[in-house]
């Protein structure tokens, strides 16, 4: 009893206004105060979605570290804490406010740069939402990490995340879900579904990675002189399943957080959520053990991704048979995919293109067939209508940008450096100092470290002659 | 003010009906509506504890891959990745069924295969009630995993895992918890006190590891052909510890989420379940420190899992001071448990028999003699009968489909491939290729990868000739 | 509607009391349910927190062993995992009852010790509040093993740790937030500002690391014999940097869960802990990149730790603008600090002294600076007062504490068993036996393991001879 006096006094100390109860309604009645309690849930559910959101960025680490080299992985660390980093601070000063700010074109917002409109006094559930949409931002961001892994120059990757998060994202967020705060898009007002960003996150993260993926060209060594493909195996594959199963965690945040309320919605997101990655985790393992003639590691992990991102778009509005037909699908999809683009030539270490760009259009196109409340040519051309823009949008913009950077600042680092790896290259570091390591040049490498003298980290060169 | 109002209609909308108020009670009171954001918490509680359990599945991956050999790396995470992928889809379509649906005869549910009786219209709740149950379900089916590390058929591995989640562990499940939906068992009938599952899961999970580990054999090189044990090292100390971390996290969704609802009684059970735990790796340090002459890692590890499955049965029915002693108790029972396996050449590499089916049992046991409410003969025979009931069920069952298995299609790889190694046989793959490892057959071998020629990974090979 | 009943039953049957309704308001009044709902939604809320910051200690343990040396991972890890469980276990015996215990002079409680005044029929809420401050104490603990690692013995570390977590941390704890129970400290009484622990935890932490540095002198092989500096590199930064982004997940549950309520004020904290993070991690980066020539990821991973300790005691009362400025200074601090340590030969293998000390001061000055409701001498001053009563209690009693150590058990291994690394010496294990490894004393050391008699295991050994 004493407990529930405690409880109320903090309802009220959080009102800054008198209680009033069940016999006197002035200023707080019992409906004003379910209301509160429920908000408060709300602003607990949101948060903690966001919580695990955030950890996809330990999980993206995790998944491109260990598809890739050793010799690469300081620099893969590098990539994934500044482009969460940058991207925060340039989605808090530009990118929010062109997201969700108010808009009159429907095109892009124009208020909330720097949340100024928003910090003293405001409501803060604009900061709660905020909270929510970085780590989607950033998602977006990090997708492109890996499909430009092993080459790209770490200065050219800060210009290009940077305007990742507060540009080419954004604008296309804005476009589909700007209303969710006071903005409105003109996707939207078709009537494009997608729920958790299969195309607004994800696709949008995919098609960047696609255009980098171009410009940049293959990794020496992927391909022949003859045009033959030479696989570049990953360097810790515990390291990349760990990722994976973080990720999983992390679209528990990503798919059901998008109600962005504590409702009852967000069992069957859930669900859908769980069996669509299943499903895709099954579907590719069987389809790499016909085609390889054994169950592929790599493909069975990917395949759980191609499910999630597949069942995002239409978590919310189809039912859990559909999403096990969608995780499916994209599971298939998802090895045919990768296995096209190495054909090509387009060398895309992690297979960030299949699992977030095709994958992502698959599963809004699987939003709009399997739609709880029916399909019609209608639904299907919106669909297609969305997946289409966010193509041309991003792709458009990204290839500009990368090949700005290319002229500018240079994109790729030097063949020699490439050869040595990274993380002496462009961080003066070394993942693993106390392993022997084979350096992929050719030749066996002994690590460094230990005893100092022979370290490559470029700071203790400098501390040693400072005294 | 006006975000008050805003989820006043939210409310109103998630309930699809008109808001009555306080003074025209028609349709929605605040009665209702209070029992409405109680069940919104419920929910919220519920599904975040099934994301905590299901990061448990990146825990156990973990502790598996750093208690075994470089060498079958990629197997470990394949079985992993798979039991939980295969275990949705076989819970989803017949587990869940037998578990929890309507029974007649206390001994297997009827209804809801494929959640069918549930999706459009039905009670989101059952939704909610599965996603929790199907991270319970993979829980007792990876446990298994430990015990048959290192020389199992990936295929084998998956047909048992298959049957594990659709039948094994949801008919013993149904016998205890099967009114938590709308079935009836006759244990639970008995008064049998399990409130997270130290039998109906880890127990189930523990039984049938030491079937398959009896029915495998053990490892080549375990023992010398004079009888004496020879230890097999794990490969990844750190990688280990973080699984036994993630599933002390993943602890607190176990025990305390087993409410599945929002209430008061959560506090205790976790305060329990960190007791148990650090009683359990202090005592199995201490006991290892005695025994080998210096604190062991291993043991110590495995002691905090140990006093975790020990106080699983009884985290909500007994004291903190009692928690701690479970907890005690269960980290001493380890060590002498896993030492007594190898002794009787059973060879379990990461301890599942011990940590899960021996301390299940003593947790179920400590669930009764600590009960909260005093203990009688009476409790105690039922916790026996339910600890007996498990061990006869779970391990007859569990035998006879590993004999068939390998009967049939086989249970272990050959000589030749366990000495080489998991992951090149069976995937195709290589865990680490940048590394320069040891081979436990005897010599050195040097990683393979790079440039490409020399990897082993199976599409690589095809990928190959196909360009 | 059958579920609401369902859940209004349930409401009452966790009251123990009848249910009332709109009309008859004699036991349970809307009101009374009202706040029960909201203290049901205070719980999840404060033990899902409690959960993240448990997560913290996973974050810990993989930075420390990321960033030293592969021959000692194994004692790391049995730190990592005993600071915790026998912080856990001292206390609940006595740090609790120091910390929040009834107080009638300000400087410490006197009752509660072995959660013996809560058990059966007290308040749940103080198993709840005992929760969230467990994970609290065990991070001061576990902040000062990063400074001492690779060369202090395993005994003296647990008689450490305990007494942390027993004494010196609760009893500083009650001068600045004993009343949050039922207690009242000095500190608090004049104003003293650190919402969630820049000082009271950090500090803590920090300045016990920097006498344990102290007194246990620099590693062999970091200082040269005519002064200079020898960097000692870290053996896996792919874990280091799992570890921050763990560490960082962690932080959403230290400050918002600082609320120990479920109010709208967790989203502005959210806000600013985000910002300030990635402030800290990009400007360490800069700062980094300007005096070593390359952006370094040892520092970069560090200012994003520096970033969350200093915003942790103004999250709650400074701007999000104000909090980028707080993350970016901690992040130049925190390059300029582990430089300065490093030069008057303290040597602290992670940097936590920086981190966590001078990061946790200048947070606890930050949030007197930049305090929304506006700041003053006055509060400046206070503030100063508690980073100093901090750095003289804490300095001073664990100084006092290695010393007694150092002369009655020892502190410091032996400089043999430092070369040989502390996993053999101090476990008989070995992190990594089946890779080829670097010692860092000079020469190739062969990993161990495989056929089993080569391994250096203590409990192999002893095994082998029983049988």
């Amino acid at each position: 009893m004493k407990y529930i006096w405690m409880i109320l006094l903090s309802l009220i100390c959080s009102m800054s206004a008198a209680w009033a109860g069940d016999d006197t309604p002035t200023v707080l009645t019992n409906k004003d105060a379910i209301a509160l309690v429920q908000s408060h849930a709300d602003y607990v559910w949101t948060l903690v979605c966001a919580v695990l959101v955030f950890f996809m960025q330990a999980g993206f680490a995790m998944v491109e570290a260990g598809f890739t080299r050793a010799k690469n992985a300081v620099n893969i660390m590098m990539k994934n804490l500044m482009d969460f980093s940058m991207g925060t601070i340039s989605f808090w000063a530009i990118g929010f406010g062109l997201m969700f700010g108010a808009s009159k074109t429907g095109f892009f917002g124009t208020t909330g740069f720097f949340l100024s409109d928003f910090e003293i006094g405001g409501d803060p559930w604009v900061l709660a939402f905020w909270m929510f949409q970085v780590v989607f931002a950033a998602t977006a961001a990090t997708i492109v990490s890996g499909a430009m892994a092993e080459r790209t120059k770490f200065t050219a990757y800060l210009v290009y995340t940077a305007c990742v998060t507060a540009l080419i994202y954004p604008i296309f967020g804005s476009w589909a879900w700007g209303s969710l705060l006071n903005g409105s898009g003109w996707l939207e007002g078709l009537g494009f579904i997608d729920f958790a960003g299969s195309t607004v996150v994800h696709s949008v993260g995919g098609w960047a990675a696609l255009a980098g993926a171009m410009v940049l060209g293959p990794r020496l060594g992927k391909y022949t002189k003859d045009g033959r493909i030479k696989p570049i195996l990953g360097h810790n594959i515990p390291l990349a399943a760990l990722g994976v199963f973080i990720l999983w965690v992390g679209w528990f945040g990503f798919n059901p957080g998008s109600t962005t309320a504590a409702t009852k919605d967000i069992a069957m997101i859930f669900v859908n959520t769980n069996l669509a990655a299943a499903a895709g985790a099954v579907l590719a393992m069987i389809v790499s053990w016909m085609k390889f003639g054994k169950p592929e590691v790599g493909m069975s992990l990917n395949g759980a991704l191609a499910g999630l991102v597949g069942i995002t778009a239409g978590c919310a509005n189809v039912t859990p048979g559909s999403a096990v037909i969608i995780g499916a699908i994209a599971g298939i999809l998802v090895v045919f995919s990768v296995l096209f683009f190495e054909r090509v030539k387009i060398d895309d270490p992690v297979g960030a293109i299949s699992v977030h760009g095709v994958c992502g259009a698959w599963g809004t196109l699987g939003a709009g067939i399997f739609n709880i409340g029916g399909t019609s040519l209608k639904i299907l051309s919106v669909q297609c209508i969305g997946i289409l823009a966010c193509f041309v949008w991003t792709f458009a913009m990204a290839y500009a940008l990368f090949k700005i950077i290319d002229a500018t600042m240079g994109l790729r680092v030097s063949a020699e450096e490439e050869l040595e790896g990274l993380d002496a290259t462009e961080h003066g570091g070394n993942a693993y100092p106390d392993f022997t390591t084979i350096n992929h040049s050719g030749g066996y490498s002994g690590g460094t470290g230990g005893t100092g003298e022979e370290t490559s980290a470029a700071y203790s060169t400098k501390l040693a002659n400072q005294t």
